[in-house]
Protein backbone atom coordinates (compact mmCIF):
# COMPACT_ATOMS: atom_id res chain seq x y z
CA UNK A 1 0.00 0.00 0.00
CA UNK A 2 1.19 3.65 -0.86
CA UNK A 3 1.31 6.16 1.44
CA UNK A 4 1.94 9.81 1.25
CA UNK A 5 3.50 11.61 3.89
CA UNK A 6 2.87 15.51 3.69
CA UNK A 7 6.37 16.72 3.99
CA UNK A 8 9.04 17.50 1.44
CA UNK A 9 11.68 17.10 4.57
CA UNK A 10 13.57 13.86 3.41
CA UNK A 11 14.53 13.35 6.90
CA UNK A 12 11.28 13.10 8.10
CA UNK A 13 10.80 10.84 4.94
CA UNK A 14 13.95 8.89 5.69
CA UNK A 15 12.50 8.07 9.61
CA UNK A 16 8.96 7.01 8.27
CA UNK A 17 10.56 4.60 6.26
CA UNK A 18 12.70 3.44 8.66
CA UNK A 19 9.35 2.60 11.23
CA UNK A 20 6.84 1.56 9.03
CA UNK A 21 7.29 -0.93 6.06
CA UNK A 22 4.63 0.89 3.54
CA UNK A 23 5.79 2.52 0.12
CA UNK A 24 5.88 5.82 1.80
CA UNK A 25 6.40 8.74 -0.91
CA UNK A 26 6.83 12.31 -0.01
CA UNK A 27 5.26 15.12 -1.50
CA UNK A 28 8.13 15.99 -4.32
CA UNK A 29 6.17 13.13 -5.76
CA UNK A 30 2.65 15.09 -5.80
CA UNK A 31 4.42 18.57 -7.38
CA UNK A 32 0.57 19.66 -8.04
CA UNK A 33 -0.34 20.16 -4.13
CA UNK A 34 0.75 23.00 -2.65
CA UNK A 35 1.30 24.06 1.19
CA UNK A 36 -1.38 23.72 3.29
CA UNK A 37 -2.09 26.72 6.10
CA UNK A 38 -1.78 25.65 9.68
CA UNK A 39 -4.57 27.64 10.84
CA UNK A 40 -5.71 24.62 13.35
CA UNK A 41 -5.50 25.53 17.40
CA UNK A 42 -3.26 22.40 18.66
CA UNK A 43 -0.94 20.15 16.70
CA UNK A 44 -3.43 17.09 16.20
CA UNK A 45 -5.72 20.14 14.31
CA UNK A 46 -2.72 20.82 12.01
CA UNK A 47 -1.77 17.45 11.39
CA UNK A 48 -5.34 16.69 10.28
CA UNK A 49 -5.79 19.90 8.20
CA UNK A 50 -2.37 18.69 6.53
CA UNK A 51 -3.29 15.02 6.06
CA UNK A 52 -7.00 15.48 4.92
CA UNK A 53 -5.41 18.07 2.10
CA UNK A 54 -2.99 15.74 1.00
CA UNK A 55 -5.24 12.79 1.01
CA UNK A 56 -7.75 14.69 -0.77
CA UNK A 57 -5.69 16.07 -3.68
CA UNK A 58 -3.40 12.85 -4.03
CA UNK A 59 -6.44 10.22 -4.08
CA UNK A 60 -3.88 8.27 -1.61
CA UNK A 61 -4.20 7.58 2.18
CA UNK A 62 -2.06 10.21 3.75
CA UNK A 63 0.19 10.92 7.24
CA UNK A 64 1.07 13.93 8.42
CA UNK A 65 3.02 15.93 11.58
CA UNK A 66 3.09 18.74 13.64
CA UNK A 67 4.91 19.45 16.24
CA UNK A 68 6.78 22.09 18.50
CA UNK A 69 8.34 22.61 21.92
CA UNK A 70 5.28 23.32 24.79
CA UNK A 71 7.57 25.56 27.01
CA UNK A 72 5.80 25.21 31.05
CA UNK A 73 6.55 28.79 32.27
CA UNK A 74 5.35 30.10 28.73
CA UNK A 75 1.94 28.27 29.53
CA UNK A 76 3.01 25.87 27.13
CA UNK A 77 4.00 28.27 24.24
CA UNK A 78 5.44 28.26 21.78
CA UNK A 79 3.36 25.12 20.67
CA UNK A 80 1.90 25.72 17.57
CA UNK A 81 3.69 28.19 16.59
CA UNK A 82 7.35 27.26 17.16
CA UNK A 83 8.55 27.17 13.55
CA UNK A 84 7.51 30.98 13.37
CA UNK A 85 7.83 32.38 16.91
CA UNK A 86 9.80 35.14 16.39
CA UNK A 87 7.28 36.01 12.89
CA UNK A 88 9.66 34.48 10.24
CA UNK A 89 8.93 30.56 9.58
CA UNK A 90 11.68 28.28 9.52
CA UNK A 91 14.27 31.26 11.18
CA UNK A 92 15.41 28.54 13.63
CA UNK A 93 17.78 30.72 15.30
CA UNK A 94 15.70 33.50 15.45
CA UNK A 95 12.73 31.87 16.92
CA UNK A 96 15.47 30.41 19.72
CA UNK A 97 16.92 33.44 20.23
CA UNK A 98 13.14 34.81 21.22
CA UNK A 99 12.87 32.08 23.38
CA UNK A 100 15.63 32.26 24.96
CA UNK A 101 15.34 36.14 25.68
CA UNK A 102 11.30 35.47 27.17
CA UNK A 103 12.38 33.20 29.42
CA UNK A 104 16.20 34.44 30.36
CA UNK A 105 14.73 35.51 33.95
CA UNK A 106 12.94 32.35 34.58
CA UNK A 107 14.81 30.39 37.00
CA UNK A 108 16.21 26.40 36.16
CA UNK A 109 13.40 24.62 38.32
CA UNK A 110 10.58 26.29 36.04
CA UNK A 111 12.10 25.34 33.10
CA UNK A 112 10.14 22.25 32.04
CA UNK A 113 8.84 21.94 29.12
CA UNK A 114 8.17 18.94 26.62
CA UNK A 115 8.42 18.23 22.63
CA UNK A 116 5.22 17.36 21.25
CA UNK A 117 4.30 15.65 17.95
CA UNK A 118 0.69 15.04 16.33
CA UNK A 119 0.73 12.55 13.47
CA UNK A 120 -2.05 12.06 11.54
CA UNK A 121 -3.50 9.54 9.21
CA UNK A 122 -6.11 10.89 6.61
CA UNK A 123 -7.99 8.57 3.80
CA UNK A 124 -9.56 10.16 0.67
CA UNK A 125 -13.18 8.84 1.75
CA UNK A 126 -12.45 11.35 5.06
CA UNK A 127 -11.77 8.90 7.29
CA UNK A 128 -9.11 9.98 9.93
CA UNK A 129 -7.10 8.83 12.88
CA UNK A 130 -4.21 11.14 15.00
CA UNK A 131 -2.41 10.40 18.46
CA UNK A 132 0.53 12.11 19.81
CA UNK A 133 4.16 11.43 21.19
CA UNK A 134 5.48 13.67 24.07
CA UNK A 135 9.05 14.07 25.61
CA UNK A 136 9.59 15.61 28.64
CA UNK A 137 12.67 17.81 29.31
CA UNK A 138 13.91 20.99 30.45
CA UNK A 139 14.66 24.03 28.58
CA UNK A 140 18.63 25.45 29.41
CA UNK A 141 19.98 28.98 28.71
CA UNK A 142 23.78 27.99 26.79
CA UNK A 143 22.76 26.22 23.19
CA UNK A 144 24.54 22.59 22.89
CA UNK A 145 25.36 20.54 20.03
CA UNK A 146 24.52 20.83 16.04
CA UNK A 147 22.93 17.60 15.54
CA UNK A 148 18.90 17.90 14.47
CA UNK A 149 17.05 21.37 14.41
CA UNK A 150 15.09 24.06 15.97
CA UNK A 151 15.16 24.36 19.02
CA UNK A 152 17.15 20.93 20.06
CA UNK A 153 20.20 22.86 21.48
CA UNK A 154 18.65 23.98 24.32
CA UNK A 155 16.43 20.93 25.27
CA UNK A 156 17.49 18.21 27.48
CA UNK A 157 15.65 15.28 27.98
CA UNK A 158 14.89 13.96 31.34
CA UNK A 159 17.14 11.11 32.34
CA UNK A 160 19.87 12.61 29.71
CA UNK A 161 22.31 14.84 30.22
CA UNK A 162 22.76 16.21 26.56
CA UNK A 163 20.84 18.55 24.53
CA UNK A 164 18.71 17.02 21.65
CA UNK A 165 21.60 18.48 19.58
CA UNK A 166 23.66 15.96 21.14
CA UNK A 167 22.33 12.99 20.83
CA UNK A 168 22.95 11.07 17.36
CA UNK A 169 19.95 10.40 14.92
CA UNK A 170 19.41 7.19 16.40
CA UNK A 171 19.03 8.21 20.32
CA UNK A 172 16.93 10.93 19.79
CA UNK A 173 14.52 8.81 17.17
CA UNK A 174 13.94 6.21 19.72
CA UNK A 175 13.27 9.00 22.56
CA UNK A 176 11.62 11.81 20.55
CA UNK A 177 8.29 13.34 20.08
CA UNK A 178 8.20 12.45 16.65
CA UNK A 179 9.39 9.08 16.74
CA UNK A 180 6.93 8.07 19.51
CA UNK A 181 3.64 10.06 17.45
CA UNK A 182 4.59 7.76 14.55
CA UNK A 183 5.69 4.50 16.01
CA UNK A 184 2.13 4.74 18.18
CA UNK A 185 0.67 5.75 14.33
CA UNK A 186 1.85 2.22 12.45
CA UNK A 187 -0.70 0.14 14.51
CA UNK A 188 -3.19 2.60 13.90
CA UNK A 189 -2.31 2.69 10.05
CA UNK A 190 -2.26 -0.94 9.89
CA UNK A 191 -5.65 -1.04 11.12
CA UNK A 192 -6.96 1.07 8.75
CA UNK A 193 -5.43 -0.07 5.66
CA UNK A 194 -5.35 -3.72 5.98
CA UNK B 1 -1.28 57.69 55.73
CA UNK B 2 1.32 57.54 53.20
CA UNK B 3 1.52 54.78 50.41
CA UNK B 4 4.61 53.91 48.13
CA UNK B 5 3.38 53.40 44.88
CA UNK B 6 6.01 50.95 43.26
CA UNK B 7 6.66 52.71 39.75
CA UNK B 8 8.23 55.23 38.32
CA UNK B 9 5.50 56.30 35.81
CA UNK B 10 3.87 59.83 36.32
CA UNK B 11 0.90 58.20 34.89
CA UNK B 12 0.38 55.36 37.23
CA UNK B 13 0.91 57.79 40.04
CA UNK B 14 -1.50 60.26 39.06
CA UNK B 15 -4.36 57.50 37.93
CA UNK B 16 -4.04 55.85 41.85
CA UNK B 17 -4.25 59.26 43.32
CA UNK B 18 -7.54 59.64 41.17
CA UNK B 19 -9.41 56.73 43.20
CA UNK B 20 -7.20 56.18 46.08
CA UNK B 21 -7.32 59.27 48.79
CA UNK B 22 -4.28 59.02 50.78
CA UNK B 23 -1.02 60.19 50.29
CA UNK B 24 0.90 58.49 47.80
CA UNK B 25 4.04 58.89 46.11
CA UNK B 26 6.14 57.03 43.81
CA UNK B 27 9.57 55.47 43.82
CA UNK B 28 11.15 58.86 42.58
CA UNK B 29 10.95 59.48 46.73
CA UNK B 30 13.29 56.80 47.51
CA UNK B 31 16.24 56.77 44.96
CA UNK B 32 18.16 53.72 46.81
CA UNK B 33 15.47 51.45 46.47
CA UNK B 34 16.45 49.63 42.70
CA UNK B 35 14.85 47.79 40.32
CA UNK B 36 13.01 44.45 41.20
CA UNK B 37 13.63 41.10 39.35
CA UNK B 38 10.36 40.38 38.25
CA UNK B 39 10.83 36.70 39.11
CA UNK B 40 7.35 35.41 39.61
CA UNK B 41 5.19 33.15 37.28
CA UNK B 42 1.71 35.02 37.84
CA UNK B 43 0.45 38.66 37.56
CA UNK B 44 -0.09 38.12 41.15
CA UNK B 45 3.00 36.40 42.32
CA UNK B 46 4.93 39.34 40.43
CA UNK B 47 3.18 42.65 41.97
CA UNK B 48 3.70 41.02 45.57
CA UNK B 49 7.40 40.71 44.96
CA UNK B 50 7.29 44.20 44.17
CA UNK B 51 5.59 45.59 46.69
CA UNK B 52 7.01 43.95 49.19
CA UNK B 53 10.40 44.81 47.92
CA UNK B 54 9.11 48.32 48.45
CA UNK B 55 7.34 48.12 51.92
CA UNK B 56 10.83 46.48 53.22
CA UNK B 57 13.32 49.29 51.82
CA UNK B 58 11.12 52.19 52.38
CA UNK B 59 9.06 51.03 55.96
CA UNK B 60 5.79 52.18 54.63
CA UNK B 61 2.64 50.26 53.24
CA UNK B 62 3.65 49.59 49.33
CA UNK B 63 1.62 49.06 46.32
CA UNK B 64 2.67 47.41 43.26
CA UNK B 65 0.92 46.40 39.83
CA UNK B 66 1.97 44.21 37.10
CA UNK B 67 -0.13 43.54 34.14
CA UNK B 68 -0.02 42.47 30.71
CA UNK B 69 -2.02 40.98 27.53
CA UNK B 70 -3.09 37.02 27.68
CA UNK B 71 -3.91 35.78 23.81
CA UNK B 72 -6.46 32.88 24.19
CA UNK B 73 -4.56 31.45 21.26
CA UNK B 74 -1.48 32.03 22.82
CA UNK B 75 -2.48 30.05 26.01
CA UNK B 76 -2.55 33.78 27.63
CA UNK B 77 0.71 34.56 26.65
CA UNK B 78 2.78 37.06 26.03
CA UNK B 79 1.00 37.27 29.96
CA UNK B 80 3.77 38.40 32.47
CA UNK B 81 6.02 38.44 29.82
CA UNK B 82 4.24 41.16 27.72
CA UNK B 83 6.79 44.31 28.15
CA UNK B 84 9.53 41.76 27.16
CA UNK B 85 8.00 39.94 24.83
CA UNK B 86 10.06 40.95 22.05
CA UNK B 87 13.11 40.51 24.47
CA UNK B 88 13.90 44.13 24.79
CA UNK B 89 12.30 45.24 27.71
CA UNK B 90 9.86 48.33 27.18
CA UNK B 91 10.46 48.29 23.09
CA UNK B 92 6.33 48.09 22.84
CA UNK B 93 6.55 48.56 19.51
CA UNK B 94 8.84 45.62 18.78
CA UNK B 95 6.75 43.77 20.92
CA UNK B 96 3.22 44.41 19.45
CA UNK B 97 4.90 43.69 15.73
CA UNK B 98 6.14 40.46 16.93
CA UNK B 99 2.68 39.77 18.85
CA UNK B 100 0.96 40.37 15.21
CA UNK B 101 3.09 38.16 13.23
CA UNK B 102 2.88 35.57 15.93
CA UNK B 103 -0.83 35.38 15.37
CA UNK B 104 -1.10 36.37 11.74
CA UNK B 105 -2.94 33.04 10.73
CA UNK B 106 -5.30 33.30 13.36
CA UNK B 107 -8.59 33.93 11.92
CA UNK B 108 -10.92 36.62 13.71
CA UNK B 109 -13.13 34.29 16.05
CA UNK B 110 -10.18 33.05 17.81
CA UNK B 111 -8.27 36.20 18.42
CA UNK B 112 -10.13 36.93 21.54
CA UNK B 113 -7.68 38.14 25.12
CA UNK B 114 -7.66 39.98 28.15
CA UNK B 115 -5.64 42.37 29.45
CA UNK B 116 -5.12 41.59 33.04
CA UNK B 117 -3.61 43.69 36.01
CA UNK B 118 -2.86 42.08 39.64
CA UNK B 119 -2.48 45.04 41.79
CA UNK B 120 -1.61 44.46 45.51
CA UNK B 121 -0.66 45.97 48.73
CA UNK B 122 2.22 45.00 51.02
CA UNK B 123 3.24 46.10 54.35
CA UNK B 124 6.37 46.20 56.17
CA UNK B 125 5.52 43.53 58.80
CA UNK B 126 4.78 41.33 56.03
CA UNK B 127 1.06 41.32 55.80
CA UNK B 128 -0.21 41.13 52.08
CA UNK B 129 -3.23 41.40 50.08
CA UNK B 130 -3.46 41.29 45.86
CA UNK B 131 -6.52 41.40 44.12
CA UNK B 132 -6.58 41.62 39.95
CA UNK B 133 -8.56 43.46 37.40
CA UNK B 134 -9.75 41.96 33.81
CA UNK B 135 -10.68 43.78 30.95
CA UNK B 136 -12.04 40.91 27.93
CA UNK B 137 -11.45 41.41 24.03
CA UNK B 138 -10.46 40.97 20.81
CA UNK B 139 -7.06 40.89 18.73
CA UNK B 140 -6.89 42.75 15.57
CA UNK B 141 -4.39 42.84 13.11
CA UNK B 142 -4.03 46.59 12.39
CA UNK B 143 -3.56 48.78 15.30
CA UNK B 144 -5.49 52.14 15.29
CA UNK B 145 -4.98 55.08 17.53
CA UNK B 146 -2.31 56.85 19.55
CA UNK B 147 -3.57 56.77 22.97
CA UNK B 148 -2.19 54.48 26.00
CA UNK B 149 0.99 52.23 25.41
CA UNK B 150 1.98 49.14 24.92
CA UNK B 151 -0.33 46.65 23.37
CA UNK B 152 -3.47 49.50 23.17
CA UNK B 153 -3.62 49.70 19.46
CA UNK B 154 -4.85 46.43 18.49
CA UNK B 155 -7.16 45.44 21.60
CA UNK B 156 -10.65 46.20 21.28
CA UNK B 157 -12.37 45.62 24.29
CA UNK B 158 -15.84 43.66 24.62
CA UNK B 159 -19.15 46.41 23.63
CA UNK B 160 -16.46 48.92 21.98
CA UNK B 161 -15.76 49.23 18.32
CA UNK B 162 -12.68 51.62 19.52
CA UNK B 163 -9.28 50.29 20.67
CA UNK B 164 -7.78 51.23 23.73
CA UNK B 165 -5.82 53.81 22.02
CA UNK B 166 -8.44 54.96 20.82
CA UNK B 167 -10.45 55.36 24.17
CA UNK B 168 -9.89 59.31 25.98
CA UNK B 169 -8.10 58.34 29.44
CA UNK B 170 -10.97 58.60 31.65
CA UNK B 171 -12.21 56.40 29.13
CA UNK B 172 -9.45 54.14 29.49
CA UNK B 173 -9.89 54.27 33.61
CA UNK B 174 -13.29 53.36 33.47
CA UNK B 175 -13.08 50.24 32.22
CA UNK B 176 -9.26 49.01 31.99
CA UNK B 177 -7.60 46.06 33.70
CA UNK B 178 -5.76 48.89 36.13
CA UNK B 179 -8.42 50.83 36.92
CA UNK B 180 -10.67 48.10 37.42
CA UNK B 181 -7.68 46.33 40.06
CA UNK B 182 -6.80 49.83 41.19
CA UNK B 183 -10.40 50.52 42.19
CA UNK B 184 -10.74 46.82 43.71
CA UNK B 185 -7.95 47.28 45.98
CA UNK B 186 -9.47 50.45 47.23
CA UNK B 187 -11.42 49.15 50.50
CA UNK B 188 -9.07 46.34 50.62
CA UNK B 189 -6.38 49.45 51.60
CA UNK B 190 -8.71 51.42 53.83
CA UNK B 191 -9.32 47.50 55.74
CA UNK B 192 -5.81 47.43 56.62
CA UNK B 193 -4.38 50.50 56.93
CA UNK B 194 -7.31 52.14 59.16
Amino acid sequence: MRIVLATRNAGKIAELRRILDFDIVGLEAFPEIGDVKETGLTFAANALLKAHAVAQQSGLPAVADDSGLCVDALNGMPGIFSARWSGRHGDDQANLDLLLAQISDVPAEHRGGAFVCAAALALPDGQERVVEGVLRGTVISEPRGSGGFGYDPVFVPEGSERTTAELTAAEKDAISHRGLAFRALVPVVREVLT
